[in-house]
């Protein structure tokens, strides 16, 4: 989940870690004609799109059956290269019988109202509940389609696509029975989380791989300074990190080591680990080799052999920003998905990212979009606020699962909020680890295979429990 | 709640019940400047318009009390009409030291976006789903304003403003702790409710008050057309009937006798009862008197000394159809507010009345405003299928009461969904009986009274369990 260019692309890091960056061959894709606009019935608003959606029924039991569909809500991204990064629902589907669905978010991929413009008017349909919508409009064909109205639905989703998965329950319960929220950060707006949060947590990360890492990281900073400082500096900088274009300032370097290399690192750290990865890079140097010379080795490990490093030198309100990264992301992020990251005290690896500046960034966004962020709308919308309070006795039926070495985990649910609506964390997990496919990860450690087997056991329970309910009424 | 013209808008009603039809004096007005569309960010979406609503402070604790806001979310009418007509609150916030507010609708009253205007473009920010984002808005806005976030909120509705109090329950979970939601008809969509289940409670309700009554309006039906057939038979029915324009032909008179006499009575059947009143108009005419001089003096007792009857001469797609009566709401009807009420089996009294054609609806809605309806999207976006089985383990907080003798209590939710959804149901009740005020109604019968109580001590409840879930945090 990229948030103003703070983190890659999801999935860009997912897809790294499979063979496949194409549909895989079990499932079927389809196009549904889906409403621009729900929510409004302006001419305009009955303009359709073609929403892409795929289908695995392989292992389904059919309509009659009552089997379960497993509905994985895309998050921003392309199909394409999300489907085959998702092992959890293929995994699981045999011992359910399960429906597979997977639904490509508006905006993304092939499902583009207006094809590849970026002006507010076009991209401005592009908003969580007209995602929300689109999907409850898809399951329910499917279900029609398949005369499977008896069928349980469990949405799924990972990181935003985890959010929608988790606002999904609570907003179409009628819809969805259940909700597995993979890495949620729900609670990262308004100042709900603090917004040093994300940035504490990869400083821990680091600081519990190595204390001798974490301790040349944090001179690293200096010495970068201290280098760009003197004559030639960003030159000899340019030259020892073998940018791609020379860099114009240290800034750069320091926001791209941060944001690209260390935080990239600790929110997908998955066994056997890139933090460690990049640790080792620094370790296995030659003694004497100077604090640069060991970031540059682990930056070299993390990386593997890069023609060249590609520093962006574009820095927005953050000071960390690359917005171009991608249009619709970088849309959602100036319209609604406003979460405030940024430095503080608790960064403490990092003592140079600055505050959030929410003004610089409506400042950005107006300039960029011409349209102001609403930052308060999520919360308006989804809640947030005093969530223990608010969801101890509504609701049910929604698993936030977080790996605690993610930095998102921090603004996660990470303790139970009723007998239904639960957490699921793992100490040594990261970012979405758990929807990962099982068959790719020979070495998938226990706690992590307990995890998912607990997830499994859950909404078997949840499934138990609805055609329980199902017969009663007969 | 007028639909597709079948009945005239509830507060029409209301207002003849009570001496004022301007703000109570303990009310103060604001203006809210409210985003015209919440769900996109279109430039255009960025518009504002003034949104009215009011403030009764007078019995209230204060944001530090932690005393409760009560928030009626007003329905399809102005503020102006509607405020004085309602009770609940203003009756039940001494006892609570509550803080009243009233919300008006977007389009309604004052508070409409584009003035005066007609279209689609203008007309087509008025939703359900908008409304509900508007009321989530202000509520927010008057806690921060009075320092009362501490503050539960219980939102309080009639008729399609109680569908929409339990939806914003169902969707705002964490802004309002609970609601009543008053002759809220949320099963009127799709299949949910046989189309005839309308006009059979207005028919069981003549019946039960009434078998001659009854069986002389059965009879009157074949009479009129029986005169109308006849030559001149038009003209001598007009002046019978003392219409204000002549008819055109006897569907007019027996559709608007159906829908603005029967209808509404049934639906607005307050002690000491208004069908009563009808009956007893036809049984103390003279002996020997005819079918259609029966009809009549009902009628008359019922209306009162009208110069003429003002029969409408535009019929609509169900045969029963003035959707010019107003502008708004037929909207509202002709995009998702499509109940299918219409004729059928069970409507005994009215086996004339038309079998509800979505067709012809839609047609009518197409040359009317150039949109079409939506009929799926509010059973899409709300639920209402399979109701027990969705809500008997999500949600909680919700007071569904209706009057059984209220025609659209076919369509309510008339038995508890779980602990915390319950339903209220009085045998005598009528349309929205329990919100008008006690004080303007001496004779109260004890099983009005008692609704009240039970309503008034099942919200006490709902606040003292916030109470101690706040403390049980502290």
């Amino acid at each position: 989940m990229p948030r103003l260019g703070v983190i890659r692309d999801t999935t860009e890091v997912l897809r790294g870690r499979v063979a496949q960056s194409s549909i895989p061959s079990d499932f079927k894709t389809y196009f549904y004609t889906q409403t621009l606009d729900h929510f409004n019935y302006r001419p305009e608003s009955y303009t359709t799109f073609q929403q892409r959606y795929a289908i695995n029924s392989k292992y389904w039991g059919g309509g009659m059956s009552g089997a379960p569909i497993f509905v994985y809500l895309g998050e921003e991204t392309s199909m394409d290269t999300d489907l085959s990064a998702i092992g959890f629902l293929t995994d699981h589907a045999p011992q359910f019988n399960a429906l597979i669905v997977y639904i490509e978010h508006r905006y993304y991929g092939q499902s583009v109202p207006f094809g590849e413009v970026e002006n507010a008017s076009s991209l401005g349909y592009l908003s969580s509940s007209q995602a929300l919508a689109d999907y409850a409009e898809i399951i329910l064909e499917i279900k029609k389609n398949l005369s499977a109205n008896g069928c349980p639905v469990i949405v799924i989703g990972c990181s935003y696509g985890g959010m929608l998965a988790s606002w999904f329950r609570l907003k179409y319960p009628h819809i969805a029975l259940g909700a597995l929220a993979s890495s949620a950060p729900i609670l990262y707006f308004d100042d709900i989380t603090p917004q040093d949060g994300y940035l504490s947590v990869v400083s821990r990360d680091f600081r519990e791989t190595s204390e001798s890492c974490y301790s040349s990281i944090l001179q690293s900073w200096a010495e970068i300074d201290k280098v760009a400082s003197q004559p030639q500096g960003l030159s000899v900088l340019s030259k020892r990190f073998n940018t791609c274009v020379p860099l114009n300032n240290s800034a750069e370097l320091k926001s791209y080591l941060t944001f690209s290399i260390y935080a990239v690192a600790a929110q997908y750290d998955y066994p056997p680990g890139s933090v460690a990865l990049i640790c080792r890079g620094f370790d296995e140097t030659p003694k004497g080799t100077d604090v640069l010379g060991k970031i540059i080795a682990g930056v070299s490990a993390y990386k593997g052999n890069l023609r060249c490093l590609n520093v962006p030198s574009a820095i927005g309100p953050a000071g960390n920003v690359n917005l171009n990264q991608n249009t619709a992301w970088s849309w959602q992020t100036c319209t609604e998905m406003v979460m405030p990251i940024g430095g503080g005290i608790n960064a403490t690896l990092f003592p140079h990212a600055q505050h959030f500046d929410l003004n610089a960034g409506i400042e950005y966004c107006k300039s960029f979009y011409g349209v102001s962020p609403r930052p308060h709308w999520i919360t308006t919308h989804f809640g947030g606020h005093d969530i223990k309070r608010v969801l101890k006795r509504f609701g049910s039926n929604i698993i936030f699962s977080n790996g605690l070495r993610d930095p998102y985990s921090i603004a996660g649910v990470l303790g139970n909020l009723s007998d239904s609506l639960v957490a699921l964390t793992t100490k040594n997990g990261a970012h979405c680890l758990d929807l990962l496919p099982e068959s790719r990860e020979p070495n998938d450690p226990d706690w992590l295979t307990a995890q998912r087997s607990s997830e499994a056991r859950i909404i078997a329970q949840w499934i138990a429990q609805y055609k329980a309910d199902q017969a009663a009424n007969c």
